[in-house]
């Protein structure tokens, strides 16, 4: 497995619970099942989507394991390891790249601000979590208030050998993107993967600037995929107009604060899991706001019909 | 004129400059007409979509009585006032409203963090500028990381009857726009007017929420005016149809930090205004971000050109 | 055992870790006998000065319970618990109450804003590690950059039977005790104890405000306790004379981000731990460093002999 | 004038207000007396604590020009300028520059995070004011939350040659200054003046540091004038007992929110000014807290007595 030429989606996993709030393990599996089924390349666990904060540490670990050994060898298993500190990092790292998985997620603490004190904290991970477990940065202002200028990703990845890809989910990101392409076509940077995250709201473009794919949960992983397959294989046009029919959905879902309500009502609806239950702290749906998922999902659905009588 | 009542469109106004930078009036008339052709019921000036920061003290009034005067009574103009402090505050409210403006904008400073001294900032405001002055509360938690708790607003409301209106753009928002008007419902606070912000990315559903339009500076105005009406008509898929064909460029507009460069360069592409140049700091958009706003551009013209034909 | 009665020092007990990283039992058990040498009534562990963060989970519990039992009955241990979830605050704080804890510290996460997310933050976390757990609020505005209102505190003493306790670390702070105090007289609210931190930085007021003591780990608890002591005496001058004799080391050891080095060298300077390594990531003390802090240290030794020659 | 040069003390100053809010010239020229009397070496003035944001711009340069004209060619007076947008700062640094002004000061705004956004940001605002006008840099992480890396002031000093001086209140910021005469030592740095804020907390050891003197507003003057001068006449310990006897009220004044009320009653107290008004928003002295400051006043008193009897 080699990450760095890591393409396609990883889904960010929801992590299934029962409505009284223990691990749904049942749901767990079909959900596992339904990624695959949808094309997912590999998955990504115990990131802030997955509630992984809300989870003890013995049941990261379970979780973790129990998730690897479904997917099994076909499709690989990033785990976020973000962590207050580096010893807990560390447990965490070892002991899921010990049950299987093929790499870890780290995002940046949120006290981090000039360029070095970002590259000394990759270095100082890494020298915590051993230089043979690949590890994904992750790239995500809007939440973490940590800016990565494209220079500072360039010397991670140059000085870290470990590094293999970037979630990237900065915001504006495209010209970022096209910037770390223009890094590696001049020589100054080696090859990582790229896939983006944000709820897949600029998917579309961001393929186009050389994005390999997405990682990101939206509830209709399918979608994603179709997407960046369309446009690898020159078919632009396409791509967007699928695109666009899930726009509506897709920036419903990206509500900071109510996405994940969203997404796990959708994927209840679509019988992947059991309940949308969420640990607290979490914020449930209102009648009004399932209403309007409901809305927006017929109107999908209509044009899911109509693109197939087309 | 009361603006607790105002309902549509204000059209958040940029500020069109020649390619040296000097205030260009000509542009700044010919969107004045525009946006009054695209049917928006007022105008917002001097926001930060506005470059009002990039403005000097005189160049900011001179350039409101421009604008007032070239709008006319037909057309009311909220100026923005937010300033570091009360002096300046005060000695642009009085000016702008001697000139003609319909009311102010006050966003509160980024340093206001619990409810009271949010209450008690705004109390300080009207103190400052006069309780005979219109205002609108603008409530962007994502820009100014001040988060305004529903009863917060409701407290402003009840304690400042100069408080005529709020500028919506909290996100997830959907939730606090029914909360207000639920206030509204159960008699423990007095209407205004809500007009939505966010570049209109919610637009299709807040209206359905209970706000009465937006305030946004989306380049194409007559799309957020022609939603808000089919909403008011009741006329549901036809809003969504017609917000959903946008939605794509409506996205694109509102990246943080590359949203000005879009709104502009399509406002240019209209022909409303002459340059899309932005005084310093403001990043223009590369040939990549042009060539991808074209592209949304064509694939709207050709949606348009559909829905004529249907 | 009633915390709300706590009174005098609760030392913020740093972690001694041998040279190479490992924890030091031996320094641990010193350091614990030295606490209660210098006549500090309590301790806290797993704070951020005790480099919590750097510990796993595992080592986490096993230090807390040998520093609990080193401690004995007579001098009681809380337990910092906070955590990015409720999952593993629940875990650890249950696991330090079966060990002998006398309690817990809740810092709150830095994304709250409004009272109400603050006041639910708390009452969600005492669900999570359930009622008979005494707790205590850690308000430290400047690091966790979460403003609490003293009513906000208010309602988290009254709605919370089992909170027993403010750590108080605002900045500025002195009217704030007085306005705490002044809810208990006039009936509104509770008593609960009212320790300090801030490094001690200004107990020599605080004491007078109405706080019971320090909650802080100045290399010097010594001074802390005699202060309290002499304050609660009456003798005022006395106070703030051996006060203001550590003022320059107080104000040295307070910097932020080089504080626990200086703390750490002075501990291993006073023979109490055998080394001042800190986990990384952990700035350690330039050359320059160690002189001033040496040179402060004389200064403040011949101060002490005058003291006692007068 | 050759402000790279610059030593001693800058007074950060005050802004006498009548009780009623209106600016008090009578005050003020009698503090721009005291302020040289106290062997100040130069002012700065319209900072955060001369309350310029609650200046109009008409206020601003009217009281500029009226201090600049009474602290005469033989004080140099330096222009806080730090405003949201350029366009102001431009039009104040000429005004001021056209006054008289000996150079300016410029602090970044809160949303950069990055080395280049940083210096990009001073590049543009030379641009803007003009590579004829003196800049001051002022690196104040806990109030602005821009944190500078020494190299990132490097790259400033290095490429605008009308950078003169940098006002450092980094925290911890001792070894900064180590650092940045470290790069003058090797060469890669030319020369500029270092003076020294946050209240004069560090005052003594900055000055060992190589610290050229301080820029702050200490109700004592004097002493920092002092102090500074017994360290450049290598008096160690004399500078240290002088400044630790001044400690608890530099401590006291230094409080974020309470300092200005500190600082403007003390200079009341010493015939300074005729009243310690603040304009809004700005918090006064409570009764207990004027006591506290009356009893600091007293045990410097006591202390100066007993120094001179030595």
């Amino acid at each position: 497995m080699d990450l760095t030429k890591a393409s396609g989606v990883y889904v960010i996993a929801a992590t299934p619970f029962h409505d009284d709030g223990r691990i749904d393990l049942t749901s767990t599996d079909s959900m596992v099942d339904f990624y695959r089924a949808c094309g997912a390349t590999g998955m990504t666990i115990l990131g802030v989507m997955g509630e992984a904060p809300k989870l003890d540490q013995e049941e990261s670990v379970s979780l973790s394991k129990h998730i690897i050994k479904r997917a099994g060898p076909s499709m690989p298993v990033i785990v976020g390891v973000s962590a207050p500190g580096f010893a807990n990092m560390r447990s965490l790292a070892r002991t899921v790249m010990d049950a299987g998985a093929a790499g870890v997620m780290i995002a940046p603490p949120n006290t981090l601000r000039t360029d070095d004190q970002i590259i000394t904290y990759y270095k100082q991970a890494v020298d915590a979590i051993g230089d043979d477990v690949p590890f994904v940065i992750q790239d995500f202002p809007i939440t973490f208030t940590v800016v990565m200028a494209p220079k500072v990703i360039r010397s991670i990845i140059q000085e870290l050998p470990s590094c293999v890809m970037l979630k990237h989910e900065d915001w504006p990101g495209l010209e970022k993107i096209s910037t770390l392409r223009g890094f590696e076509a001049d020589g100054s940077m080696r090859h990582v993967s790229i896939l983006c995250g944000n709820g897949g709201l600029f998917l579309d473009f961001e393929c186009e600037r050389g994005a390999d794919g997405a990682m990101t949960g939206y509830a209709f992983p399918d979608m994603l995929v179709d997407v960046v397959k369309l446009q690898q294989a020159g078919k632009r046009d396409a791509a967007h107009d699928l695109f666009d029919a899930h726009l509506p959905l897709v920036r419903y879902e990206q509500q900071p604060g109510a996405g994940l309500a969203v997404r796990k009502y959708l994927m209840k609806k679509r019988g992947v899991i059991a309940s949308d239950a969420q640990r607290k702290p979490g914020a449930g749906l209102s009648a009004k706001a399932r209403a309007e998922v409901d809305y927006l999902f017929e109107r999908l659905a209509r044009h899911d019909i109509r693109a197939k009588a087309a």
